[in-house]
């Protein structure tokens, strides 16, 4: 998909600055030593296949061996358990689908934190709940390491082609040594404050996403309804206060924008599914914190009625279609 | 306040491509004839200043005399009924607070077409039910004048200025015609397609906007609660896909942006009244021609909650505020 | 259908003692003079069955003759226009199917007003918006009539067996002469006030009904998800602060009654579609009189979404069926 | 306040019914050996006191030491930890604020878990995410130990008078050891089904309680800004198919009912801050279990809002008064 996030080079400067100390410790940022990686899924297998290309010994795992083949190849050793990898690298990156995953690799009993080196930096770029990534570096701080968070923004594709978005959370003096990494792998490194900040950044930006679109399709669909033709509703949106990337990046409508997944019967993109399963996380760090969310929660609520629906693996911006009368498809 | 609308030069160009009829008909656009006014209030007023300065001669009424007073020192004629401008003037601008106004003022029993002469040009600026600027428009055709919806955005500083955006809907030969007048009070004038799709495209604008404005208010909420920093939030969204013009234009909480609402208390700018009203009219929109929109529903009963607890008269974006832990304030 | 309201007897008495004032007027109420009926469409038809079947002679019209032929065939004289009816019958029941309607035959070139004789009673069973009842008493008073609204509740079960409930909004001296008619058509009439308020308790009551409805489907959706047996589920929430009518009356999951739609694939009861529309009716009120109905108008998008997805003839529970996984249907 | 759970004993009847099976254990049911209670606050307090009342003696434990001094003087043993009763009494119940409490009483370091004697019956009767309370029932299960869970409906008043409703989840075999000790402590005590189901039945019913609170409150509100007589309009959903605990039991309208918080100013009752709570594990369980709720996600963010807004303490039918216009207060 087109990236659910776009950096300019002249912005990224100014996030780059937010980071001015030095960094000192035992792990030699220089030397190309080993890295460890954790979870070789769909998006795990080629953001550890570019850490490779970009010449770092690969020490990895997976739950499911055959996931680890394709590395192996490319010479990547593979160990059995969490615990394997973290006795031998001090340096490990985790990709796992969800919060119980996270917990199970860092504090299960071959987990990485039964054998984690004093001062390793753990980098967990999992979407998950922010509160679980707190936990987790405070387990790891009573080991004597370091722990980030780092999800992503960018599908597949940015994986592939390493563009991927890395949103962090952790102590400002470890971000250079989680960038010298995350920058193999992403195109922007965003440093978003203390520990769980990253995930918040992501979680939030994905719900404002989510609102968005909705409110496009709805909005479009209206006017359609009152007689406006589509591609000029766009236009007025988007040189006025109703703009939003929704509108004027990624819209919903067919036939308003190219290369975009309203143009390609909602086929790729970033499925209803995914979109539903962060507003889950959103939903419940906002109850967890007690901030009224309105509209973020009747957001996902459409998500998941939509998933009931049949729509779990379209592009999220088929919103526009559900709510569409069924005869005009 | 700042315009909700902002148009680029640039792409204004395609706009006025649109046109490319040429106009014939019994009105003389070359010479500066009377031009009949009715509805004389905050935004008629300076409205109607500006097509003197342009070297119009103005014909007014208004249902209150005292509203008259100015334009009349101005040179304006003033007369008791809309009956009696439309006798004198055959290109006539109204500018009322609602759809029963409009309906008095054009098919009552002093209203326009008791003696519209045949062939005028009937601009209404009111910002009204699509529905009835249509039945305006039939009632208009059968007198033989022409009825053309043209709504602004923008508020009282730019009808002071000449810098409002008029939204026009109506027969498409007649654009040039009334561009000739709405250029004398407006820096945009955008054509929109037939009557009442002016009305369609504000309603949708300020729709969106409305759901934009709540979303950030939600987002930017839940990630101060998450230990985000406020401007780097919002740097984040406005580089991502949250990014809307509520977020990096217009942002609603204090000490992200100068210059806005939220940066001197909700004074001044889009009143939440105003946009319930908005809300109001796309809801009804909406429900008339079947077409679902839950956000815009929602966010129409957040608006309206917050008229019932006292932010009736603050900028639409302290909806942050409505939301927030009142401690917090 | 079994029918939306359910008044018991001994209830009953309280409501008619509301009314204590004697009906003098020029109208005779003893004899059996000839009685106007407009409107024979589904629900007129057995209505105005009930009028001739209680002694009264009709007089009726409808905009489609075919309507007529039953009817004439049981010996009611059919006229052309509404006015005419008005000229022969100083009593006049319409039942239309919404406010334009309404309109056109009360106001119309041969509405009712048209020929109305001074004195005569106007019953509008119509489920319509409280303004325009309003305005037609206005009018209807003009020409020295009385216009009461009385929409009913109950289908065309309860139509044709003669057992709908009337809720009368009008002038409380004319309600014992409206009762005389009204009780031939239904089991239950209950005076509600002033002009519209016959209106305003059935669009209050759908609308609670409406989110009774689909508070009840997203709640034994979740507790069965949890694990609950449904049956069981329903005893508790029966018994306890959960309660409503569409839990212990008409609940929306197969199996757990007898007799209710849920139970006969949806078929029949109150189709989704007349729930959307009156849900339409109570979101137009309530923007119109700005007052604040979240849940009524989240609950009118989600009966519109469902009228777009397939769902506008079945029963209103089956929303029941529409959030539910596709896979466990 | 009223209980929000009211059973009637018929049938009550039907659910003892549910429970035919013998328990046949180690723990002698028949002698009044030892309970053990942990959890001393609001609740937990006269719950306990109601077990000595009955004749057992009780060995107590809470974090808070102040809060066992007057359990002390009734005789109660007070030990310093879980683990310490656990060791001394084979029957265990827990009343505890929140789902990361029980987790620490039953697994922390000093948990019950540590010491738990084999056959021991432990009985959560807190209000937490079911999940807990499974995870709880299977760490419980390797200890040899049987869970079940049993939250509570009514307030203080009703753990004072012993008339609480218990809601049970857990093997069926065991149901009627727990009903033995609940008994003494609760008027109705119901089987629900497997461990967790107690906890679902709960929150099932008080997320539809706050969908049909706001929804009665909306519709009195509107209602009566139509010109309905609030008491008339309340007979009428009463009636009828708006009809509901809320509308009937608990009326949110001042003046309607005599008895209730609303006649009250909203004091006492249950508060908002509580409803919220329970709607935030409403939707954290709906969550988590990917169900849509649309219309308790939307009764959620009402109460937070209103949480947010100064009505924390008030009880939840406030949320008539949080809609209203302010005016009008």
């Amino acid at each position: 998909m087109a990236a659910l996030f776009r950096w300019t080079r002249g912005a990224l400067g100014r996030w780059h600055s937010h980071v001015h100390s030095v960094q000192v410790c035992s792990r030699s940022m220089a030397s190309k030593t080993q890295v460890g990686f954790i979870g070789l899924g769909n998006m795990g297998n080629p953001m550890a296949k570019n850490l490779i290309k970009h010449g770092y010994p690969v020490i990895a795992t997976d739950i499911f061996p055959e996931s680890c083949k394709e590395l192996q190849e490319l010479g990547a050793q593979i160990l059995d358990t969490p615990a394997d990898v973290a006795d031998r690298a001090d340096r490990i990156i985790t990709m796992l689908p969800s919060s119980p995953n996270v917990i199970e690799v860092y504090t299960g009993a071959n987990g990485i934190l039964k054998k984690v080196k004093k001062g390793s930096l753990l980098i967990d770029s999992s979407t998950i709940d922010p509160s679980v990534s707190k936990e987790m570096a405070t387990a790891a701080e009573k080991m004597g390491a370091v722990f980030m968070d780092a999800p992503v923004s960018g599908g597949v594709g940015a994986a592939t082609s390493g563009k991927l978005t890395f949103m962090v959370g952790g102590a400002e003096e470890e971000f250079t040594a989680a960038q010298e990494l995350l920058n193999c792998m992403g195109s922007n490194v965003v440093y978003c404050g203390q520990v769980g900040t990253g995930q918040a950044a992501k979680i939030c930006n994905n719900m404002l996403l989510a609102i968005g679109m909705i409110g496009t399709a709805e909005t479009m669909n209206l006017g359609i309804r009152l007689g406006l033709d589509p591609k000029l509703l766009a236009k007025i949106l988007n040189m006025s206060s109703g703009r939003c990337w929704s509108s004027d990046t990624y819209n919903p409508v067919p036939g308003v924008m190219e290369g975009v997944p309203s143009a390609n019967s909602y086929q790729g993109g970033f499925g209803t599914t995914l979109m539903a399963k962060d507003l889950g996380l959103a939903q419940n760090t906002a109850t967890n914190t007690k901030t009224p969310v309105p509209l973020g929660s009747l957001a996902h609520q459409i998500y998941r009625t939509m998933c009931a629906r049949g729509y779990a693996g379209k592009d999220f911006s088929s919103v526009f279609q559900f709510l569409r009368e069924e005869d005009g498809q």
